[in-house]
């Protein structure tokens, strides 16, 4: 039988896909991660049908990644990212990184993302050595875990 | 009118997830990273429909992420990762660590991304200042580019 979800596969990128390659999902965390909390804000920000908005929260609460709760100063309800929704910035920043690259908005760059502390713009999202060294992608290579069962060889090169 | 794709929204993650967002288009470009190269390793791997797989490369191919060619030696049509595609790397390694973390196979690790030089695995992927040094989230803020014209302020934490 042919597969419709990514249930089927051990793969740390199919299992986080099932719950972020929602459409919207990504967009309404990253909203989220610049300070939106109330209904209003994401629908505002996203232009989306109200029923989807709904639908869509209430995955992310159930998955783990959303807070509802009720503003205690407005009685209104909130939607605050859960350590494993914050823990999605690299994620976001990784996928704005490829963005400004590949589907760059024609006046420049669209949001530059800095050490609060220096001002100055981070690097391109790249993975680090355990000791701190900035790895190119040729630099890499997949083993194997305990929990792993990859259906192909990772590539030589 | 309210949206059904990402097209009017000025962000580079809204324009990126356009293609990325596609089911299963992250997955082909997961298998095309570790090797996978002919239309019937992609779907063996996935274990989806073929009309479905076909449609999802063709798009790769027109969005500029692969390359259909011709293979010299067996005359079979192959999918091979363009630069662009090539440079997701990163996207899947964060998505992977998140996944790791919050969606894990009980048994453990399913695949460890390794330093090919040391086979030490690297760090979780996170942002790197322009030095070289490693940030926290909340060490990270954001600014307006000149192609940007965001529908939030950043938080402040």
């Amino acid at each position: 039988m042919k597969q419709r979800s990514y249930e089927h596969l051990n793969c740390s990128v199919a299992q986080s896909l099932n719950v972020l390659g929602e459409r919207w999902a990504l967009l309404i965390i990253r909203d989220a991660l610049f300070g939106a909390k109330r209904f209003v804000q994401f629908e505002r920000s996203l232009g989306i049908a109200r029923n989807i908005l709904t639908t869509r929260l209430n995955t992310l609460v159930n998955e783990g990644l959303m807070e509802k709760r009720t503003a205690v100063e407005t009685n209104h309800p909130e939607y605050v990212l859960t350590q494993a929704g914050r823990d999605l910035e690299p994620v976001l920043l990784a996928i704005t990184h490829w963005g400004d690259k590949y589907r760059p908005n024609p006046d420049g760059v669209r949001l530059i993302f800095k050490e609060r502390a220096t001002g100055i713009p981070i690097q391109p999202m790249h993975a680090v050595t355990e000791d701190g060294r900035s790895l190119q992608p040729g630099e890499l290579t997949a083993e194997v875990g305990p929990g792993g069962d990859p259906p192909l060889k990772p590539s030589s090169k």
